[in-house]
């Protein structure tokens, strides 16, 4: 017998996939890899399959030229590569677990598919928010290409329809999340004037504040109105036929077009259907192959619960880069292939805003706190490469440790180099490593790219001297605390200090400290000492000299620069 | 007792540190930071301190436009700022270990300076090469502020003197390592033609010879005239005036101006003439702390020896963030601070060749070769961001990995991206990670950064295939073997294929494969069957099909991409 026919013999495995974009098509692909003869169906209850959602702001923007560039693949090109049964506009609408199959509704009636193996990846639905009038045509949500074409429309129309000599057109967006942001710069790109709405008091929540108000002051340069901390409430129409978004602050906002985009949940409700295990928020719960309550049932993507890897937290990470590693995961799951265990998420994300990088990984301060995670947080404001090369832009990096050093999450703003960054902190959060070995990356350096000491590095180097008691630090939310009972030393130079500074500070630049501590003791009077620069650096050098002349000192992280974005 | 007088009354600790740049002025400064009341004086041969000689390149070129944005602080600045006591001028010229005392050459006469610690960061001197008339005045170096002042005087020179209507004025760079790559792509944007000699047969020694390819291709798009495998052999004057430099291939070049530039030795006389334990090479042997055979003093930077990660082989690595971070590590060490290990050196890297970046860091294949590790080699050219965003560029990456998977090193060439994902990489490298848990990284993804499966994931992927048999690779370097045993299946389009392909092979576009089958089994007459496609995706998919119908099958490693680079 050769190979050959013992391969044909066997029994085909059925494999149904439902949902295919991000992670069914990648474990429709994978499972074909992995095996030549399954035969292996993907239902898509919409027109289009494996379609770059995450490319849909860029097309609105113009920036990806053609439409056609967000689909990768057709389910001709699919059969073609990979010999898979595509059919699009198939909604399965149930499963039958003890027959194995599903149910599919398509054009002219429905369709039943027996499966050996099924997987789910129906991916999420839009979080609809509270607000009167939301199926007002004014309003749209950015998730799909049927969705592109009608923002699309919209903003052809108002384009067109503008009166001669009026203004440009104006959209309120809701919510200031990553997609929110990106819907905002497409639409600003497009000409558009744009209000930009959202219930948290600092734009992409996920950012910490002090990072968010960087990228709240790019918004505001490139003309976005903001309004932070309200509620849409209603979207209604005026007698003269204008439409209107009323805030919870009294703010009516006139609008050509609405694009909300708050925030999605898992799409689940056919696995519940079935019966299968959800976690109380819905998500459908998976083991660390993907594979569901059932054992022939596993499910991938936005739908599935996750394990967050900082906190622990059970949640869900709607996120491409996870979809697809897990349908891969899936795909060699049901195959039989040998798996990876899934690995707990980071939640690394990243957002484009106009000139601007922000970007995640691991938990942020809000969640530490609200999870009761014991953490050190340190600052760097450092050059995105070495500072005597020319074009070196600010990067503003935060990252948390926990007591005994270990990395807990990190975050980066700036003009260049925050994606290299956040990828090296989500690397070596992966690695579990410590402020000790980030301080002994061995990055790449030379003068176009980075620094001798890296500004990973340095987050290193701070957050050990942080920890060891070296440079006890101060924050800004002590501000007040602190103020009342610490002298304030401003440490920066006379030009800094007359910019701004706190009142009732003692300025004294750092480099005349050595020879005036006596003044510094004086005004002290006994009680302990917080000094601040613009950055950090120099309040460090200034508490190293205090605490050498035996006086209590305090550096505060992030300096000035921190301070300052905290109170815009 | 206040705490300030005990600390006063402490007798102050004296520390003395030779060389003044990287490594001596990062310990300095850390030193200063660690203990307010030592005595610091730093001892330094030249002109200058803490100045950037990694900049010196990019001041010749102009990109840095003044010079004096390379000196990073002066003997004041380190005053004022850190109170070192920092004295330039003075070259140690001998170290009294019983006295604990050093002694200094300086205008005017000889200094000593005793010591209770004693820091060693002398660097490196430069190699020269075996070529006659290497005095002679054409010939230059470029390690110092003084040696590029001189460059920068016969380019001027050169360009001045040039007669009108003549071409440009004519420069030989010998060695294309790191810095002579720079050196070459400063003296062309200056305007000069230039030569490049280098002894090995590929440019960039340390990368692998297909990568090196491609940065060959760049320099010749720029006008630069390679000399692979040849060696220089003699700098004379003609009878005309005109410098000529001599190569091993009898070919002569006319110069006027020659920068040599052929790699570095750990300055390591003084410490030898001490009586410090050096390596058989001539580095100053350290413990993890970076202290010499003698307990009082360390040395760290070029001049040491250091352990490498992957090969375990000792040797030097002469790069400014290794060099930082032991001056650092000695001060902690010196001061009784708690003291990291030293990581062993990956030897990451990084250089700019006109618009292309070349990185590295691990071993890379033939250092893997000569230290006999078994490895498995793969390669992804993959987009620097998501294809359908605009401005995706081709990322070229090799990386090997242990037959358990743990990656061994990595290598990266391109025109954008490739410093992030050679500093990913680095940082997986420290943390001993695997294929499995490259394929499980969680990188930042949107359109203009990245790839929702991002090319170090890739790396994974394909790593993970080859090592569990699911894509068994051949490699270039087994071309003729494979010709003379195998069927060569090229699954590349029609048009693919007509531009360029190995005589002998069976076309067939790899979407066909499955309808012709036959056709392959007719072909292959019992043989195995060695796929191609452009860069490996292809030929893996048609693999499966394959090894599916029972067809032994193999895919080539990089494809024709790697495959074309290589016979360049
Ligand atoms: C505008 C936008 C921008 C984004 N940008 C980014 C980004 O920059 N980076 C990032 O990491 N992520 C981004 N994402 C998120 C990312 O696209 C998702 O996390 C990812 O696509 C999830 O993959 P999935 O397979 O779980 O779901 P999806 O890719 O959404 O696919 C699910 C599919 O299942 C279909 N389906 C659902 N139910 C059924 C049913 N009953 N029958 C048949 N078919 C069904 C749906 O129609 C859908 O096509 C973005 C998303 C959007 C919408
Ligand atoms: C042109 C150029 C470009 C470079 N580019 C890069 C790059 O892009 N990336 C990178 O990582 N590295 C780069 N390097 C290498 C990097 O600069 C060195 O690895 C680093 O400076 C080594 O630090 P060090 O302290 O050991 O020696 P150095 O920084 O060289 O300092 C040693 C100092 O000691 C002094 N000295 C020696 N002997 C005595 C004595 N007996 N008495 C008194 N003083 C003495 C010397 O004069 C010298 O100033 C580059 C080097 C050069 C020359
Ligand atoms: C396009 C789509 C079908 C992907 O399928 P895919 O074939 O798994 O993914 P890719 O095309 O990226 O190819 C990855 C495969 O090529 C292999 N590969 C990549 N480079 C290779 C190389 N140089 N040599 C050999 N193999 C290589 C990988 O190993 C991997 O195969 P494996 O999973 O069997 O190990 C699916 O992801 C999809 O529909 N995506 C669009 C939707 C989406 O992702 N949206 C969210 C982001 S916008
Ligand atoms: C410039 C030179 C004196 C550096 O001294 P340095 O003070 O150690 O280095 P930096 O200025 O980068 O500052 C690093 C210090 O600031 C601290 N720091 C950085 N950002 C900080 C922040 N936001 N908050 C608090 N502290 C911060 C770091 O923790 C570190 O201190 P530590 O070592 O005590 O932990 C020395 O490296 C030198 O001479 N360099 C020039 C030569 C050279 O490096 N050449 C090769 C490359 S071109």
């Amino acid at each position: 017998m050769t190979a050959t026919a013992a391969a044909t013999s066997r029994p085909r495995k059925r494999i149904v996939i439902v949902g295919g974009v991000a992670g069914g098509m990648s474990a429709a692909a994978r499972a074909r890899r992995l095996d030549e003869h399954a035969k292996i169906v993907v239902l898509e209850q919409g027109e289009y399959v494996s379609f770059a959602n995450c490319g849909l702001p860029y097309s609105l923007s113009g920036e990806i030229s053609s439409r056609e560039d967000l689909l990768l693949h057709t389910p001709s090109s699919l059969s073609r590569t990979l010999n898979l049964d595509v059919r699009t506009g198939h909604r399965v609408t149930s499963i039958d677990r003890e027959r194995c199959e599903v149910t599919a509704n398509r054009a002219g009636g429905t369709e039943r598919f027996s499966y050996d193996a099924l997987i789910l990846a129906p991916g999420a639905v839009a979080v609809r928010p509270p607000i009167d009038g939301l199926d007002h045509p004014a309003v749209h949500t950015l998730r799909t290409i049927p969705d592109l074409d009608a923002v699309q429309e919209a903003v052809a129309a108002a384009l067109r329809d503008r009166e001669p000599g009026a203004g440009a057109p104006q959209a309120v967006v809701i919510g200031a999340g990553f997609i929110g942001l990106e819907a905002v710069e497409a639409l600003v790109g497009r000409g558009l004037h744009v209000h930009l709405v959202e219930l948290a008091d600092h734009v992409l929540p996920p950012l910490d504040a002090e990072l968010a108000a960087l990228l709240a002051q790019e918004l505001t340069a490139h003309g976005v109105t903001l309004h932070l901390g309200v509620s849409a409430q209603a979207v209604t129409d005026a007698a003269d036929g204008t439409t209107t978004v009323a805030l919870s602050d009294g703010t009516d906002l006139p609008a050509d077009l609405v694009v909300v985009n708050v925030g999605v949940r898992p799409a689940s409700t056919l696995a519940e259907e079935a019966g299968l295990e959800l976690s109380a928020r819905g998500a459908i719960r998976v083991d660390g192959d993907q594979r569901t309550s059932d054992p022939h049932i596993w499910a991938v993507g936005d739908a599935v619960e996750v394990r967050h890897a900082v906190t622990g937290a059970l949640g869900s990470v709607p996120l491409a880069g996870p979809a697809n590693r897990q349908g891969r995961r899936a795909a060699d799951s049901l195959s039989g292939h040998r798996t990876t265990p899934q690995q707990r998420v980071l939640g690394t994300a990243i957002v484009r805003v106009f000139g601007m990088t922000a970007a995640v990984t691991g938990a942020n301060q809000s969640t530490l706190r609200s999870a009761g995670i014991e953490y050190e947080v340190v600052r760097v404001h450092a050059g995105h490469h070495a500072g005597y090369f020319p074009g070196a832009e600010q990067l503003h990096l935060v990252a948390s440790f926990a007591p005994d050093g270990r990395l807990l999450g990190a975050q980066g703003v700036g003009r260049d180099g925050v994606d290299k960054r956040i990828d090296v902190l989500a690397t070596a959060l992966r690695a579990e490593m410590t402020a000790d070995d980030l301080a002994e990356l061995e990055l790449a350096y030379a003068p176009p790219y980075g620094s001798a000491k890296d500004a990973v590095n340095m987050l290193g180097f701070v957050a050990q001297n942080a920890l060891d008691g070296t440079m006890p630090q101060w924050h800004p939310e002590e501000l007040e605390q602190v103020r009342a009972h610490s002298l304030v030393l401003d440490v920066r130079s006379a030009e800094e200090y007359a910019a701004g500074h706190l009142d009732g500070a003692l300025h004294l630049p750092h480099t005349e400290l050595r020879d005036r501590l006596d003044e510094v003791r004086a005004a002290a009077r006994g009680r302990s000492v917080a000094v601040l620069c613009a950055s950090g650096v120099r309040s460090y050098l200034a508490v190293r000299i205090l605490r050498g002349a035996g006086i209590d000192a305090r550096s505060l992280s992030g300096g000035w620069n921190t301070l300052r974005s905290l109170q815009t």
